[in-house]
């Protein structure tokens, strides 16, 4: 069945043109962000050069581990590294030079090909929150996610204009077995979303599995010709590539699909207190990282991730939109870009226990360092909440509707004729008024980007229906948008393999919750 | 009275010094901010020089009115402008060349000089929300704003860390009739305070009442040698001057006293929809405004402000934190750097009724843009709320403590050795922790900004402790602030003096409540 339905796809040629008719009854999703506006930079030439000169000298002198993985080993002494036990040594300038077959970007393609996005160069693309174990909203309060949140926020993230990919984890689905949840969650976003998605990584059978999807998805041949996932592989900060991580990434690699190699860190903890002596260990690791996936596979795409935050030594609680979180981030983006290669860092990232003035701070912070950093993959741009460990409904609304914010910024400014407007300025002349003149009525539609989500109303009538709160808009929000909800349309045929293919490898399996 | 007071103080010699002394017990507050990052720039030079060539074309051929008032138009017509009625008309270049006797910088003196500011340059001074008739707080909700409120505001901006002024109208104290209100106002900024602060502008006699009483505080010649006030003069946007500003302005310059020369723009009803178009329009206005100034009194200190906000179309509200009143403020600062004057722009703006998420995503674009946008003097960077119609004493809270966060951002990044770390990389090596390295314990106390007011505490204790959102945190900030608060020394002859000028004042007028 699972066979059949890929052999069906990968004959049929103009398939990419069939998916985009079949999705045409479905809702605006604006094209991912190219920046017209140049990136800030915070770190001199010097300084990056110290940093660059620094990283080698860590992989040289410390060098990293390989976890569990006498074939990684291998890989690395076949190219060069000196190897030690499970430590791998890499001599000065090897890493970078390894480094060097990575693309500069890549397009990853989703089923309706209208929402592919390019990652890479001046690009944004903007993902959903990924990991909670818990979900919060406001009429349930905070509680473990299950399957049924899980499409709720896929449901969600496909309804949000300003969104551009599906996600991965979106949320855990905790009353589904650990070793079965991935299939429920890869379904959800193949069938319910027609936007890219992310494979799973929590085991390289997991990645094999969600290979094994697309195939079914997208046809055999189309999967491994294009990239058509960028899945998230956790390097174990400070140094060390462990064996699962690592597993899934090779999957991914030989497959040529997309992996962001992502250090995470909370500065103090998994990386130095100080700015410098963490973006030295971060570029360290990303280049042990991307080196590698280029040993599995030269050309494979891969990203440059960095999830840095700062720690409350207070309390030892990660914090979140922070100036030394902002330092490392624009210091990355810098190293990456010197590189040559997509960047992924930011997010929605806040501490707050619920969506309010303390979360919206914080966001936005990171949101605004994010968009000027030049960070190409933007996971978590919507819907955390506590420190990675909620996925909130009322927050992914909110945030989702902030991306807007960035995409009209994105643009830039137009000076020409018409942005000039002084025919405009003549007509209305001292004292008078815009509103009414014939510049205003040709561009009053466009001129200005306006939340969707906030309000904008007089008080005496906000005060009327109810003086209610960011929250309670954005609760009004959420149910409006699942109310809309209309699943994207998909090859009955490819739905019904899809569906077999889950249905058989759960029966496969005995549950296994840990 | 006044004027025995004021010859004291003038004989005094070494009344800095005596200040110092006398506030010996106060609370801490950070230096203004000196960057050491660099301005993030929207606009080309290309751009720039339209924009420029533009505002020439408007003051050339369209001009602008200087309204009830002759003795500006008598100015304009010797420095070569072509008067019409009350229409002026500036030569391409005139009005530029004027502005260039205007300071690139000037301090702005405290009467406690640990805490005199530095206004131009590199430098961000951060100054409280200024005009609102209401307040509002957790336990009163939204009212109109009394002498009280105005006091309490004025104690919350003393105790506040990260605040260097202490701003002008902190509130509207609409419990005091409108011709007496300035009065007061003042005196509880010079007495409850020992940060700079700024003048009345309601009225030309108001400001020279606000000469008058810093004359008794600094002592007259110390008055007419230094800048004591930064007041703000807004501009009828578009294009117009009024007699009421420009006579404040007029008082201020002659007594070398600090204006910000401010355009007053929601954008589509004061200025063209476009980015292009206001930013043209700002310029004129300023450049307008700042020569005027220099023909009153070459050298007056002044301020290139822009006051910009973009319209809900919809509604017609305006609307804070937009994509478009950041191009505009970014475009703003270029433009008043290629001037060489100080720049005033963005603040605490939302249109929020509440200090909820809304509010804080909208305030955190406007406060993050601030910093990156080279703004010198911040007003109302904290306690804005509803479009500046509310003061809110959480939200002063919340957003004074936010802007310890653009303090750690602008000091940059440091790349020295011991920021280096690599002797902790070396420590701690692969699969290590940072908490116990020597690096760590060496720089935790510094390393990492965190918030005086919001939430860092595990679930389970945050939510034993009552589950509070951030508006509850605030409030028991706002609570702790005003118990802490501690009145700053002064010399009881300056204090006595300072009422009986209040009081003798008074009572030389009958109320007026329009």
């Amino acid at each position: 069945m699972v066979e059949a339905a890929g052999r069906r796809r990968a004959r049929g040629g103009g398939g990419a043109a069939r998916r985009a008719e079949r999705t045409a009854v479905s809702v605006e999703t604006a094209r991912y962000i190219e920046r017209n506006i140049p990136n800030f930079e915070v770190l001199t030439t010097e300084a990056l050069e110290i940093i660059e000169h620094n990283a080698e000298t860590v992989l040289e002198e410390i060098g990293v581990n390989f976890v569990n993985n006498p074939a990684a080993l291998e890989l690395w002494r076949e190219a060069g590294a000196d190897i030690d036990g499970e430590r791998v040594r890499i001599p000065r300038g090897l890493a970078r030079q390894l480094c060097s077959t990575a693309p500069k970007s890549y397009t990853q393609h989703a089923r309706n090909p209208e929402r592919n996005v390019e990652i890479g160069g001046k690009s944004l693309v903007l993902a959903p929150v990924y990991g909670p174990p818990f979900v919060r909203d406001v009429a349930g309060g905070r509680r473990y996610a299950t399957m049924e949140d899980f499409r709720k926020f896929v449901k969600l993230g496909y309804m949000s204009k300003w969104l551009h990919h599906s996600g991965g984890t979106v949320c855990e689905p905790t009353d589904i077995p650990v070793n079965k949840r991935h299939l429920d969650m890869l379904q959800a976003h193949m069938t319910l979303s027609d936007k890219p998605f992310m494979g799973s990584v929590t085991e390289p059978s997991r990645a094999q599995d969600s290979v094994d999807m697309c195939e079914i998805l997208f046809g055999k041949e189309f999967v491994q010709q294009n990239t058509v996932m960028t899945s998230l592989i956790n390097i174990n900060s400070p140094l060390t590539f462990d064996d699962v991580m690592m597993g899934a990434l090779e999957v991914y690699a030989r497959n040529n699909q997309a992996a962001i190699i992502s250090p995470f860190i909370v500065g103090g903890a998994m990386a130095p207190v100080s700015v410098a002596g963490t973006l030295t260990q971060v570029l360290a690791e990303v280049l042990a990282g991307i080196a590698y996936s280029q040993l599995v596979r030269k050309g494979a795409p891969v990203i440059f991730g960095a999830f840095v935050t700062s720690i409350d030594m207070n309390s030892g609680a990660p914090t979140f939109g922070t100036p030394e979180a902002s330092h490392i981030t624009y210091g990355a983006g810098q190293l990456a870009r010197r590189l040559g290669l997509p960047f992924r860092s930011a997010g929605s990232f806040c501490g707050s226990k619920l969506p309010d003035a303390q979360a919206a701070y914080e966001t936005a912070n990171s949101l605004n360092m994010g968009l000027l950093s030049g960070v190409n993959f933007m996971l978590h741009a919507c819907g955390w909440l506590e420190g990675g460990l909620v996925s909130s409904f009322e927050k992914f609304v909110m945030d989702a509707d902030q991306l807007g914010a960035l995409h009209k910024f994105a643009q830039g400014v137009n000076v020409d004729e018409e942005a000039q407007a002084l025919d405009a300025i003549r007509e209305v002349g001292p004292g008078g008024h815009y509103l009414g003149c014939a510049h205003t009525q040709a561009h009053f539609k466009t001129a200005f980007w306006r939340s969707e989500t906030f309000d904008y109303k007089p008080f005496e009538t906000w005060d009327e229906e109810g003086a209610r709160d960011s929250e309670a808009l954005a609760a009004l929000r959420v149910e409006k948008l699942l109310n809309d909800y209309q699943q994207p349309a998909l090859d009955p045929a490819i739905n019904e393999a899809l569906n077999a293919y889950v249905v058989e490898k759960k029966a496969s399996m005995p549950d296994a919750f840990m």
